[in-house]
């Protein structure tokens, strides 16, 4: 019988997936690949292929401006309906629009103006860095005191949760976390912290780019005010797709969008000079969507519908589990460390490695090991895992690849490269 | 020899036009439709048909997350150092970036903020609604008593240009107009508007969305501080294209991007807690822009950079002419008012036609006439004249087509629809 570090084992794995059949249907001309960066960049799916020819030559070319009668202008809640589904929201609560920086900012200062009389932003040393200078954009464009407040992880990995309650005060005015770190994949209790929140009276917003589509998500459930994330990460939605935004159905009358763009005006085609917003989570969008790039999130989302996040959730655990039992056996006695949680339910669909060499592993696993990780300076490697495409033959793979190209000392030539996007 | 309203008058004109091969490089696949709304949404070009392709299953399909460093990062300073070309302005003034609107209100707050002490904003009652609604919203947003006063139009088609220039007084922090006024076509003189407005220590924010690609615009030259535009007009972007955003070079560095994302960011992989906005133009950058919808942008400048603005500003007076020469003969009779300047001058290339039964005239003649014009509440009817691809044949077949509608009333059982998108 075949161990864990034998690549007949990972075949094993496979065997037994009942989501193996759905990597299928992703494009993948190149097979040799290994791609885990699924975290920062999802891979195309084939359906979303298909509709892109219909979108540009069938849509925009044939029915030109008629399209926007024909499917666009429903767009952003048709989308946002369905991630809703994946993030245990109602399909009034979600709709596409804009960046996540952008719609966090509309998100913070429709907030901070609700919360009027309260000046801190409450956050964490490990939020995604941009998320900290929208939320400090949006302090200082308000003024009046506001400021955003970073409370220290103790070790860099697991997040500051009961940290964070304490410093819940009557002078807080919002708490905005990414729900799955970015760097360590640790996993925050949302219902605890919003919970918390509430006691205190803070509104909370969180930034779900790195669960959604692989960590299962309960906004409604857990009493979540507000949320953010994006769509080009697990959900597959192509480079630099629009983002999603999330407001309790409660809560959508009592905020104002401070980008009041027409698309969520209440009344598009009457030209009022005087802005009225849309009822619901129309209001929160504001210039016209970029059509293309929207539409195309929309394949992507299926999918992960129809594989199911409990399923995706499953196997995103066992197979961040085998990654960190071959870390255990393979790679740690290379200098290796593991930078996420040990305990696979603080734990999202990625795994970070620490090393001293992280930047020239990284550099010669893409160019020599035909392995695509990413790295996050000053020594970390993220090993992304996508579960409904990512096998466990590849996770294997790429740690074999790995203690080769580390034992052999054949990342020491790239130690001295500049570090790029990958 | 042929008249005016002749059918083989606008055959000898297509004929003398050095850009009629042009109307070739486009998607059209329905010959008959007579398409006079490129003024909302731009025709496909071929080249951007094909690039589509490549960019979903070749770049992201194929080259996965690496594509960012094979021309995505890049792409919004690319496509916006070719605009520029074509707004009279430098390479490094112009990126693409977000919406219209979210431009907008970036460049306003950044400016609102630079201009402490100064209350008010300036606009015109003919500016698209939801400029005055993003407008309003910045000054909302900063408080200290900023709003926004609209200098009214004495007849709804031409521009308060004098009035403007008396309004601004040293309370006035921000002039903003729409260059070319979305409704009756009407062109400001920029450079006078510039002129006063630097004067009286006010900065300047145009809006570009109906001039840029086929007005000549010299925001350089004309000494403009900023300027939005959208991508999906006469630049031929596709539907919600990314915009655009100008910022003189001298000003870029006095103004904060409130939406401080990570695009904007100095060092984007050095992931730093403290925001440092980046040198030049990108710090105007906010989240990460939908990488399809933008780079589909690109051909379609092209192709303009190809034609020359002075040629298509040449055909696009040509063709207003004509068609209203082509109204005075056969369209006011039926009761038709021109609702844009009739001086070519101050017209940009589309023309307003007023008619009390607007949007019956505008049902039928989408339905029935195979004309798709578009309609502006309550009675407006916009013939979008794009140069590069609108023929002096369609522009003759839509008139015709009109005139026999309206002639036979086949207008009138329309006369009871509610107004949609075209």
């Amino acid at each position: 019988m075949s161990t864990p570090t034998d690549a007949g084992y990972a075949r094993q794995l496979d065997a037994a997936d009942p989501l193996a059949p759905l990597r299928e249907r992703f494009v993948n001309d190149d097979p040799d690949l290994i791609y885990l960066d699924g975290n920062s960049l999802g891979r195309l799916p084939a359906a979303t292929a298909a509709l892109a020819d219909g979108l540009v030559r069938g849509q925009w070319g044939g029915r030109l401006i008629r399209g926007w009668n024909e499917g666009w202008f429903d767009a952003p809640e048709r989308v946002g309906a369905k991630i809703a589904r994946l993030v245990g929201a109602e399909p009034d609560e979600v709709i596409v629009a804009d960046s996540t920086s952008v719609n966090l900012f509309k998100l913070a200062v429709a907030a901070l103006r609700r919360q009027e009389g309260r000046a801190r932003i409450l956050s964490d040393d490990l939020n995604f860095p941009s998320d900290v200078y929208v939320l400090q954009g949006a302090a200082d464009v308000l003024g009046g005191g506001r400021r955003v407040e970073l409370v220290a992880s103790d070790d860099g990995i697991h997040g500051p949760a009961a940290a964070i309650a304490t410093a819940l005060d009557g002078d807080t005015a919002l708490l905005s976390l990414s729900h799955t770190v970015f760097k360590s994949g640790f996993i925050y209790d949302m219902a605890a912290l919003n919970a918390a929140a509430r006691a205190a009276g803070a509104l909370t917003l969180w930034d779900l780019s790195h669960s959604v589509g692989s960590v299962p998500v309960e906004l409604r459930a857990s009493g979540a005010d507000m949320a953010v994330g994006c769509c080009y990460k697990y959900l597959n939605g192509g480079p630099g797709a629009p983002a999603f935004l999330y407001v309790r159905r409660e809560l959508q009358e009592q905020l104002l969008n401070p980008i009041a763009g027409w698309m969520g005006q209440r009344d598009l085609f009457a030209f009022e000079m005087q802005y009225r917003p849309a009822a619901g989570i129309r209001r929160f969008l504001s210039g016209t969507p970029p059509v293309i790039s929207l539409s195309l999130v929309e394949p992507g989302v299926d999918l992960l519908l129809e594989a199911g996040m409990d399923r995706l959730r499953a196997k995103s655990i066992a197979q961040t589990e085998y990654l960190i039992g071959l870390w255990e056996q393979l790679l740690a006695p290379l200098g290796f460390r593991l930078n996420s949680p040990r305990d696979p339910a603080l734990r999202g669909s990625h795994v970070s490695l620490g090393h001293d060499q992280a930047l020239g592993v990284d550099l010669a696993l893409i160019r020599e090991g035909r392995v695509l990780p990413d790295f996050r300076a000053p020594d970390n490697i993220r090993l992304g895992i996508a579960p409904i495409y990512t096998s466990f033959g590849e996770i294997h793979a790429a740690v074999m690849r790995t203690q080769e190209i580390v034992a052999q000392g054949r990342h020491l030539p790239y130690l001295e490269e500049t570090p790029t996007v990958t």
